[in-house]
């Protein structure tokens, strides 16, 4: 498996998805309150874990997906933005002791580490309340109705029905040993972190009021790529080591989490990956080869090594 | 200090609030999640500590603010039901062992001495989603400009900037032993109570489509009720008992709070109560007999017991 298809081979995928992250980065700087006055701690835990070190995949699928629609850049980015810090919430609080009980993220001690622990909870509180507000704001579109449509979409993929409910599910495998079959498990990756990414490649589109048809394309392309991603970070978790990814690695199997290639084997599940990554492809038929780096990131998802 | 206010005698406000707290209740039986699938001891937990018991201040406050503007019952409801999830999200973090360490709440366990502490985590997370989806859905009024704007209220009052921060700023005060002055203790407690009442009480003038001068009368009066209210908070647990209160009492002094019945007494704070009252009840003196339950409402704060 290449990182870059064919007939894409002008695309730098890692260094665009570099120059991407940089730019998500400063436009955090931005959004994310300045660390001074007497809440300084909370201001600084929330930029802690979100601004620097993520390899910015729900990002960089908004700047993708609203690059079919001449989006405005400003309108993209602060999408960008509430999408990473929703995802940075939810892992600082994944990672807390009650949670996983994680000690390392993105290669640095997780929150509650450096911090502590109701410094962590507030944090991923107030990131959350935050993605909100930036989605609000006038300056991620003129148009309320759009506004309204993302802020109804990313609070359905983070909530109860969402994320939220993938990680109930998850700790609830985990205390029943990962006795799930292949569907309750696609299911729960669905919600867990599907949702987030479906979202992700879908808000383009909402920004640049598509065509329902193209709206739906970038949708699905997401919730395939959100699941082949799922798996691969499962198959890195399985074959790779601490410091390729900058976590603890091989937790899965120990933790009783459920997965597929704790169901399937490596090999199955890592056929599994590359026929939801083709599928994915599928889905963008119907766009220009504006679309070539959404196409390749379907590719480098299950090629990536960390 | 009476109740009820002279010249309002008819109103019985104890009857009004049991009356709109059940009407409450019943509504967030309809948008929270049924308890079933995999995912239902998620949505329980949601259900346990929003569903039942509470005072009903803030969605109290919706209901009688959007009484002024002729607003729909259905849309003042549903936003009721927004911030009565958002201000139960918050006691189930703020109980949580790593903040508050409390077992008691609304007179019945918390929700991790109920659940566990990850379901209780994830519980909170998940209201405070299910705050935003329910004002971003159509029902909660056909203007997208109305909804994004309680959506922005909404979420800086909740966030960073807002009831979170004050919450930071309660746990690092605990941390100094309550060295704080008359106006931090002030500011502490209008980010951590008073923003989320100041969103109440202004709810209805946004629904309402009200005149700004109406929607900044009505914030202002939510800010001093708020005020007053922390402060007779701080009274009850310097002096009313666990039986009547529902939750542990006297844990102020212990903890290092900083209050303002510890930096001025139980007199002067009791002194200061009343002054914010009245001028609450001034900051409606624009508005009709209508208003009357919420003349009513500002007596009450300081005289409750519970």
């Amino acid at each position: 498996m290449n990182m870059v298809p064919a007939g894409a081979s002008a695309l730098d995928l890692p260094a665009a998805m570099a120059a991407a992250a940089a730019e998500i980065d400063a436009a955090l700087d931005e959004v994310l309150p300045r660390v001074e006055g007497d809440e300084a701690r909370l201001f600084d835990a929330m930029r802690y874990s979100t601004i620097g070190g993520g390899k910015r995949l729900r990002g960089f699928l908004v700047l993708e997906g609203a690059r079919q629609f001449n989006v405005s850049r400003q309108a993209a980015l602060r999408v960008a933005c509430a999408i990473e810090m929703v995802h940075a919430y939810s892992l600082i609080h994944d990672d807390l002791p009650a949670m996983d009980d994680d000690d390392l993220r993105r290669g640095k001690p997780t929150n509650h580490k450096a911090f502590d622990e109701a410094t962590a909870i507030l944090a991923g509180d107030a990131l959350q309340s935050h993605a909100f507000t930036v989605l609000a704001a006038e300056a991620t579109h003129p148009d309320p109705a759009v506004r309204i449509e993302l802020v109804r979409m990313l609070a359905h993929a983070a909530g109860p029905r969402g994320m939220v409910g993938g990680q109930m599910l998850d700790i609830m495998a985990e205390q029943s040993c990962g006795a799930l079959d292949e569907s309750a498990i696609g299911r729960l990756q669905l919600l867990k972190t599907g949702k987030l990414i479906e979202f992700s490649a879908e808000a383009g589109a909402v920004l640049g009021k598509a065509a329902p048809s193209q709206r739906q394309a970038l949708g699905a392309y997401g919730r395939e790529l959100g699941a082949a991603f799922q798996i691969a970070d499962d198959l890195l978790d399985a074959t790779a080591t601490t410091e390729e990814v900058g976590k603890a690695t091989a937790k899965d199997a120990g933790a009783g989490k459920a997965t597929l290639v704790g169901l399937l084997g490596l090999e199955r599940a890592r056929l599994q990956a590359e026929r939801l990554v083709a599928q994915a492809r599928d889905h963008l038929d119907g766009f220009s080869e504006r679309a070539d780096m959404l196409r390749a990131l379907a590719d480098f998802v299950i090629a990536r090594r960390n």
